[in-house]
């Protein structure tokens, strides 16, 4: 029943959403994906949309009757209520190898890239600059971690929160700051790999739009 | 025995060496701090540390044999491998509420006030304005996620998680950036308290500070 399926409030462009949109998909959990223009409208910044995330960002998920926001808490909500198809590895040492991955982009990229940052700097080559210099660097880290742990997929040959953390930030870094991802070849070998699974697929910025 | 003591990589300013140091002493596992400086002689930098660290950054943490980074990934490390005292609570719920706290913390507030932004504003000023503005817009956040939240502590009344981000993340706030948090009454009497807990009167900076 429609009444049932969960509501992903979201933009089609946000890297953050991409990866609860991901992990909803990839659960087989039904929902239904309302947009906020956090880029032309505004919409993020009314009332409405106060209430149900204070923080004024997407994405937000009402699930369970509840309503959940920050990404990796929600992804990490459907993990523990929705265990399988697993997004996590089963030993702790793997699981940390996750993690550490899962912050570098995170902590360390996303909220240094954020569009929301361009109106603190006088230009818009400084805030390029800025943008640019932090995620190279987290893909160097990147690169540099998934040395200790990649297989098929960022960790293993199993599809983690690492991955739906990965591809995200990876499309940003091509499209959006148009860096060249080449000199990191673990990293492009995932990246091209991922792009080609379902998950990614079926979840990916340009077919939300598409379908707007 | 010494040799089976984890060894936490760390900065005793730090607040990411914080949660760690935290997590630690919050479930008795024996370690030895050992002090990276990464203010005056910038050791994170040598090719010594870089073989620990690829990031270049504390904290890392040797344990069981391997080496992890990332503070939210290790604190995981111990609690998926250390479960008691726990330091999440039971509940799916709970849990997402925990990590929503955590998430404003670590990718919203910690990324944008850190001390390596500095280099990159022409002046103190606009470095400085970067920085009280996110944090003041985190605090922000924080004191509206609480109300559904807090108890004794930022999840009911265990500490959690979510209590281990907070507490560095004020420290920085109050000192470093000379904020007034007073206006966020919750924030405020939560960080009022934890400092009391044994937990991070025996972990806090100044205690570490005057053991070296």
């Amino acid at each position: 029943m429609a009444e049932n399926r969960a509501i992903l409030y979201a933009y089609w462009l946000s890297s953050c959403s991409w990866r609860v949109r991901a992990a909803l998909h990839f659960k087989g959990i039904p929902f239904e994906e309302r947009s906020i223009d956090i880029v032309k409208t505004n919409q993020q910044k009314t009332e409405q949309f106060r209430a149900i995330n204070p923080a004024q960002k997407v994405p937000a998920l009402v699930i369970d009757n509840v309503t959940l926001v920050e990404s990796m808490a929600i992804v990490q909500y459907l993990e523990d209520t929705h265990p399988e198809p697993a997004l996590t590895p089963k030993t702790p040492v793997l699981r940390a190898r996750m993690r550490e991955l899962c912050e570098v982009v995170v902590s360390g990229i996303q909220p240094l890239q954020n569009i929301g940052l361009r109106s603190h700097f006088d230009t818009t080559e400084q805030y390029t600059k800025f943008t640019k210099y932090w995620t190279d660097r987290g893909l160097k880290t990147l690169e540099d971690l998934l040395q200790k742990s990649a297989g098929k997929y960022c960790v293993g040959d199993q599809i983690t929160l690492a991955d739906l953390c990965l591809v995200p930030q990876l499309y940003n870094a091509v499209t959006r700051h148009a860096l060249d991802i080449s000199k990191y070849p673990t990293v492009s070998k995932l990246y091209e790999s991922l792009l080609k699974e379902n998950v990614f697929k079926e979840t990916h910025p340009e077919s939300v739009k598409s379908k707007m």
